[in-house]
């Protein structure tokens, strides 16, 4: 009994405790949900494997990221009330932290919406529409819980722009829209870098994981409670995500699915936003971002963009290799001319010319995938996937250097 | 801004704004969500429909429940901030009531979930240790609310009762208990008194009406506070209901699916529990307790339970009669057989003897719908859904007859 209570006096270790529990279970629990999806339709083609002649590709379960969402969920509720229980079993001592306590279930209330439309996309294949007005609901819940508990909206202006703006600036509204859209791009940006086996799951698992080495340094610094409130939520979600990678990674015997790509990027814009550390963990989207800059032309239809961008796989020497677009120059507009000329001549998509006049054009996709096909030449789908992690670890290496040497630079630091 | 501010001030005229808001959009949204549900595989056929020879029988869309449940989410994250709008602008005078707050954020976390996993049943087609498993889950962050807002498990004892258990009981575990089975009662209460056109959506409807006029009479009586918080979210929800009501009334053109009936099982249990009148809210299921009790030979399994229970059609009269079970008696073990006595002792059910040694046995399923075929005889599907309104109503009016009447018998009211 007395064990007990040393236990549930160190709730971080508890946390862990579960997280380990999370991690075997969903590793138990997953493959038997793959019959269920496949009768519910929700599978997927691998197109990038081998399919012997005269056979049908297997069928690859998809969207199973909503199990690992699910058990994300039970394990928190099981959690919450452990860094409690004393002032509750305790009474009349102290005042209750309602105002902690309502951050617990906010930050769930709003990972629990994002797992609930993944999944609804993952079924119905949501518009577009949906896609960028439903988290942002989402967020709200959020937003209302750091309205109330923190209220200051004020940011510290960055020392090279402070004779313009001055030390301090209140952004009022605009800093909301701002959380509101972190959430929406970290879901969003997970997304885009995707289509080949784990690297979903991959790189969320290496962001987890970043955020976690930053939480444990930061615990020992200026803000113990932030970080600790961050770590009950990463410990368990890199548990369910190692587990969703164990299965994903090459070949994969599951998709993630749109519902992992959202759980992911609200948890982490939850830790971000509840924890005090939302540009930092910005930081650690540096590939994301890169991705996404990239990506700009075809995602808002500059140049066409199809369905999937996900690379070519030759069956013969079973690589994979960069995927093309094909359009007519006289069909771009302005805008889309100018990318494609500064792409072009930057180097960074190939570009073939057919037709008698030159007049059909075939270009690279725009993604990072694509661009490391263009450097390095066609490679196996399990070296791709790991040059990936690698740029993601690397990413989370220079977000670690600008948060700990170059901050100086542009704040006062307190070290 | 002065009326804004006098309309804010009254934020159940807000609510009842946003609800016929929600009304009117759900009315406009959920039939152009028809074709991403149908081409989703979420659908089912129309049994009690005439198919013209040659014919397939339409395609009905299915677990349309999830969009109501989500323009629900959606009026109630933007609803939140109104009734603290003047504690949040106006700061220092008062403490924020994070209590009350708190309240709002888990009642809709454990809305959010249910109707997360209804969506996830209507898919997949959950087995039942997740059907009970995962509703207690959601109702985990409700109970920890309630722990912390009132903490007290204690009951005042019936009159009749107190010779044996004295003047008050502290139930400590046991309320919690209770609380979590409420939630998984009135889920799943609902989705047994189902399977004809607008039965679901009809009694949650009047459900939710009876809850409004309850509210509205304590409103002016003892416990205001508690009347309003439940208001907040029965009049939205009311809105929403209506509008799937509207749609799934006969001929129904969508099916509303397990979502449905989690998101209102999990609404009334949350109402009910932080609204204080869980015991109030049990009497207005007298029909779907009277329905769950009259089906437990076959729910338990001790009589054959085919897969749907619902009744024949006959296209010919294009009226629904009763539907029956067929077994022998040899295969049912003790229990089975003493309830198949009394209840057809009773005259609750329809027998019929086949075979040679009259060795085949077919029974009416145990369901009120089949009761009341068997008392009426065969009727028009509408028909039978308007009589069974009319019970539900029946039993709203009888559970206000003993709230109100009968209650001082059994505790001491005061008037």
């Amino acid at each position: 009994m007395e064990f007990l209570e040393k236990l549930l006096d160190r709730p971080l270790v508890v946390n862990a405790i579960f997280s380990v529990i999370a991690f075997f279970l969903s590793l138990n629990v997953l493959p038997r949900f793959y019959p269920l999806f496949i009768k519910a339709g929700l599978c997927g083609k691998d197109m990038s494997k081998r399919v012997p002649p005269g056979k049908e590709p297997v069928k690859v379960p998809e969207g199973l990221g909503v199990i690992a969402g699910a058990i994300f969920l039970c394990v928190m509720f099981l959690f919450i009330p452990v860094p409690f229980w004393r002032l509750w079993m305790v009474k009349g001592e102290e005042e209750f932290p309602h105002h902690e306590f309502v951050e617990f279930v906010a930050a769930l209330l709003s990972i629990c919406c994002m797992i609930f439309l993944g999944f609804a996309d993952d079924v119905l294949d949501l518009r577009w529409r949906h896609k960028l007005l439903l988290p942002t609901m989402a967020t709200l819940p959020l937003l209302m819980v750091y309205l109330v508990n923190f209220g200051s909206t004020t940011i510290i202006v960055p020392k090279p722009l402070r004779m313009l703006l001055g030390h301090d600036l209140d952004l009022g509204v605009l800093y909301f829209i701002y959380m509101g859209m972190l959430a929406v791009f970290c879901t969003n940006a997970i997304n885009i870098l995707a289509g080949i086996n784990g690297i979903e799951a991959g790189q969320s698992f290496i962001i987890g994981l970043s955020i976690l080495v930053f939480n444990f340094v930061e615990l020992s610094r200026f803000y113990p409670e932030s970080a600790q409130f961050s770590l009950y939520f990463i410990m368990p979600y890199i548990a369910v995500c190692a587990a969703i990678l164990y299965y994903n990674w090459y070949p994969s015997e599951l998709f993630v699915g749109d519902t992992f790509c959202y759980f992911s990027g609200m948890t982490f814009a939850v830790v971000g936003i509840l924890g005090h550390f939302s540009k930092t963990m910005l930081l650690f989207f540096i590939p994301q971002v890169a991705n996404f800059i990239f990506s700009v032309p075809q995602l808002f239809h500059f140049i066409p963009c199809p369905r999937h961008r996900l690379p070519r796989y030759n069956p013969k020497t079973d690589k994979l290799s960069m995927s093309y677009t094909k359009f007519q120059m006289k069909d771009l507009n302005i805008l889309g001319k100018l990318f494609f000329y500064l792409y072009s001549v930057l180097g960074l998509i190939d570009v073939k010319k057919r037709g008698e006049d030159e007049e059909f054009i075939e270009c690279t996709n725009f993604t990072i995938i694509n661009l490391m096909l263009r450097f390095f030449g066609p490679m196996h789908e399990r070296t791709l996937t790991i040059l990936l992690m690698f740029i993601q670890i690397l990413g989370s290496c220079i977000a670690f250097f600008i948060r700990y040497q170059l901050a100086s630079l542009f704040y006062d630091v307190v070290e």
